[in-house]
């Protein structure tokens, strides 16, 4: 039961990130095996990262090879999707963009605690699983990573992290507490799209 | 034999790579030891990315030490070189990455066979080996990665692994299975180079 | 008494790059959780990569968290006064990064040594750990990485390691090797920055 959470939610992680990936991968003009590296990049950079961190090698995808299909039939599904409508809506990478990061900041920190490490330790490496997709998505078309600018990004990973670490910590149900940080995450990140919500910056314009 | 195969192909798309890497690094007005960096990248940042993630650690340059040193010797010779020619050809760029994404695709692709994983995760891998050292250089030197711009990349990567498992799954001989796929590989992507192939493009222009 | 010298370097240098994170990422306006990332990226990168190229996993700071700590500590202290004074010295950057460089180079370097790799492994181990981070860090910002540009970087950080490595090989106390090494190291990049050192850079400008 709790094993099929959370491989269920992941794969919808991947999902929403690979489309997230092919979405940036269609603004560059790529191919479609182009649009595809970048759909696979975006949908399993962060959890790959993680795994090597902690030396959970071979890391996830290479173990459970279901990880790649998705990821293909997500990228093919997508460019077919996006070559038929006309426009999409312009909120539709960010929100996708959202999903991903909740759900993966959360499973990463599963499985941090999962596999002994410290709520700390769990914190970092559910920030690490949300963000860095993303962010080698951006980096590889030539921006300056979404995570790092955007209102309430980084913010909302690591409250949301935290969130689970406490839930876990108090003794909530794994299911339960996962549920409550992915609702955590994901209405705070949404809420700071829709608001264009931002905590204070501390810039040193003054140096000039 | 095999091994030989693999050791000395390994060492002629590590000279190319770092060639490339050199390329580039003068471009950007680099020091020596800048350059010594670039090129150590490119040449080997492919089959580091593929070593972490399949756990095959400590990575391969760190067991064999010879790698280091054709760096460094490609290196000096590519920098007294590149200064005493007064223009080196256009082509040169391109045609040293295709040999590079040609061999260190195929042989990368192989190790993941030969450790034991599915077809799928040794295309995967042969491409990341193939790819990652040239993004990465590209990355580095502030440009959006050749491979994800270029006509037929990722794509002669997958199709030419793609080509080596399935030569492999079929009993062709190691050797000549690789020989095959290297080739195809590197057909495939010069083709490219020389005949502006591409496939169609998916781009959101209508967005706008 | 070797082990102590080691642990309070390393965090000098953690706290060194760390305040070098806060500083990029202030100009990026950053809010308060993106310059905890940046930090952290900075500080711990370049010891990550090694770590898990070497497959010393989990890697160091997953182990001993008080790494995480000492992150989170610095970023919100620099935040502060980064607020409270009005310009900070132009030179700040560059010198955080040479104290950076210096300590983590050799604390690499003497890692892969006394994992039992070779010497070059040792020297090449030893500029990933001095590097990785601040590249990183510039590349996330959208810049082209300080090392590859500025005089005497890589440079220093790889003559600083062989350093090491020599003082080493002739039986030197290790804590006087390291000094040593350490001093070197920071000499030369230091004096590069006071005196706009450089080696002569190989161009390809003829090339237009």
């Amino acid at each position: 039961m709790l094993e099929n959470f959370i491989y269920i939610s992941d794969m919808i992680g991947v999902i929403a990130c690979a489309i997230s990936g092919v979405l940036v991968a269609t603004r560059l003009r790529m191919d479609p095996f182009g649009i595809t590296v970048l759909a696979g990049v975006t949908g399993i950079g962060g959890g790959t990262l993680r795994d090597m961190m902690m030396g959970a090698t071979p890391v996830f995808w290479i173990v459970d090879n279901t990880y790649i299909y998705v990821i293909i039939t997500t990228a093919i599904i997508s460019v077919y999707w996006l070559h038929r409508i006309h426009r999409f809506p312009a909120y539709l990478l960010p929100l996708l963009d959202a999903f991903g990061l909740a759900i993966f900041t959360i499973i990463g920190a599963q499985k941090a605690l999962m596999l002994g490490f410290s709520g700390p330790v769990a914190i970092v490496m559910g920030c690490i699983t949300g963000v860095v997709g993303g962010m080698i998505r951006d980096i590889l078309s030539g921006q300056i990573p979404f995570v790092l600018q955007k209102e309430i990004y980084a913010t909302a990973s690591i409250l949301g992290a935290a969130l689970y670490v406490i839930c876990n910590y108090f003794g909530f149900g794994q299911i339960v507490a996962m549920v409550i940080a992915m609702a955590g995450t994901l209405s705070l990140r949404v809420s700071a799209i829709y608001w264009h919500l931002s905590l204070p910056v501390f810039s040193d314009d003054r140096e000039a």
